[in-house]
């Protein structure tokens, strides 16, 4: 069966503002070292698997140029664009709609486009097992990540360690995130894994699983694929997106269907959800800063700097992050990332959208 | 007698980098919340006790256009230029030079160019004092601070609570910088005052002290006078001060001479040395923070934010220095306010002079 893939690409990403904006987020920026952005090495690390031309990428209508300029091997129709984000749910089910289309039915590897991977051949091992396993009938693959820590902002999946289906283990269920007194039980347990949104399935057994769990979604979805490729295509979209609940793939179906395995994957894996993972994917030098740019240093340490071309002098700075751009500068605790989304907000009641 | 007063500012002003810069020193920007420049506001403040005319400025020549520019009721012919800095001892000496050519003899009172002064009428009081004292014979007068903190960073003047003479004490010597033990016990001791810099005396007087006890720099003072008005005074003034040896009015003076009398200031007196001085002399809101600009600030106490045009967005922020320029961005801890020459003599040997 074909392998295909979705790539979920319409995220906002306010959390590396000021460098992600609203006509840039996240996914389109390059936060590594080799100067690729988030979605090129998303696709660059398939390719081995799915063919450029099987690759589909679900975003924002005010994306769509940026993805073409940024992926130009990805043909123009794979490029399926949401009128409004209305969570996962109705984005993976638009995507399917797309694959079941095309190709009567294939396997969808479901993949955000702004997380980070260190070993490309071990997911790459670990994506092909799961394809594999969604070949079979009705069966929702995830890819699970085995904790080193009992982080609070990803959610979980626990699993049953005595069902094992060839390297997949049946999921006992998927939950939300947790406090940290919970999240220090849940690693304790053995038995819970990090939800890194990653999804594998046949787009005809994810469309089961909506008609089942969201119908109303599902109905919209019909309505959108009937008209596919006729003159109302555009209006039906806006019309059925416009009127679905948002809805998230792991509340509205993975929490309450059954048939759903877990591969764990040891490929080195980091949502970069903020600021501070920076450090953890960029090369620290030996006071354990990240620095870019025009910057001169003096008794700082572990603090990250992206400059821009003015002259960034730091002095005795610990733990901080200072990100510089044109017209906006960030200066925050490594402790207060979290926060940025208030500067955002402050902003927002302003009116000063210019800088959002 | 005529009273005059001798400005110097002449200083390079490195700790307000990068406001301040080799062609814009701190006497020269405003730190105030009133938008006049420090020097302005020493020029302002004395102009109930002495003339606009008999004002003198003793500069370095690169900034003749500048003071002209601040100051433009400074006669053109007060403002000396110093060809290159020698310390205070050569400094006070060219401007008594010039004041005894143009009146025979006067009272000078000589006064630091950067520093603030809360209280102006209770300063006139106490600097009208010490011009009538200065008029009597061989009188060197100086204004001490009594200290409200054992500060490491200002020299003191150690006085004769037993021995007054009207408004003033005598004092007994001049001591440098201490450590902190030593400053403690001065504060203790209640005999020591702050040495703030600032000296009254007749020209006449502190030329017959220099003779005494700074002979060579007295020569060359002399042989500047004898050119003063001639085709060769640049010449001579170049020849003369290249040959100085650099030495303090304190050291090489005062710390020698007797017949030195202090009076006591009660004026609010700062020297506003660095820039964490500058949370006591301008208007700080309800967290602590002294902030100017285009600036949002989420979760952030005791922090001096100094814009310009851009955004600066300082979220969860402590004890922090943030200046802004347009090529140029300081971030500094307010304790390492001490370590900003570190980055000028890190841009100096990478002789990158631009930002200098």
């Amino acid at each position: 069966m074909k392998y295909t893939a979705l790539i979920m690409a319409g995220g906002r990403g306010e959390r590396f503002w000021p460098k992600s904006r609203q006509s840039m987020p996240k996914q389109f920026l390059s936060l590594t070292d080799d100067g690729k952005s988030m979605i090129q090495l998303t696709v660059e690390r398939i390719l081995p698997l799915v063919d450029m031309e099987d690759i589909f990428i679900v975003t924002n209508q005010d994306y769509r140029d940026m993805v073409h300029q940024q992926l130009p091997g990805v043909p123009e129709g794979n490029i399926l664009c949401e009128p409004v984000g209305k969570n996962t749910a109705p984005c993976i089910g638009l995507g399917a709609v797309h694959i079941a289309r095309k190709y009567g039915d294939a396997v969808m590897a479901v993949l955000p486009s702004d997380h980070m991977i260190t070993y490309s051949s071990i997911f790459l091992n670990t994506l092909r097992d799961a394809c594999a396993a969604a070949e079979q009938e009705g069966k929702l693959m995830t890819i699970g990540i085995a904790p080193d820590s009992p982080e609070t902002g990803y959610g979980y999946i626990k699993f049953r360690p005595d069902q094992a289906a060839g390297r997949a283990f049946s999921v006992d269920r998927f939950v939300e995130k947790p406090d940290l007194e919970t999240a220090k039980a849940y690693v304790a347990s053995e038995q819970y894994l990090w939800n890194s949104g990653m999804f594998i399935w046949k787009a005809s057994t994810i469309l089961q699983a909506l008609e089942r769990y969201l119908p109303d979604i599902y109905g919209g979805l019909c309505r959108i694929r009937g008209a596919v490729g006729t003159e109302l295509e555009q209006q039906v979209l806006e019309r059925e997106f416009r009127a679905f609940q948002p809805e998230s793939i792991d509340y509205g179906v993975m929490e309450k269907a059954d048939n759903i395995y877990v591969l764990t994957g040891a490929f080195g894996w980091d949502d970069v959800g903020s600021w501070p993972a920076v450090s953890r994917i960029k090369k620290t030098n030996e006071y354990g800063n990240v620095v870019e740019g025009n910057v001169v240093t003096v008794d700082t340490k572990n603090t990250i700097i992206q400059g821009e071309g003015r002259l960034i002098a730091a002095v005795g700075l610990r733990n901080l992050i200072v990100v510089d751009t044109e017209d906006a500068l960030l200066i925050c605790s490594e402790d207060s990332a979290g926060e940025i989304r208030k500067v955002l907000e402050n902003l927002r009641i302003c009116n000063r959208t210019e800088y959002l």
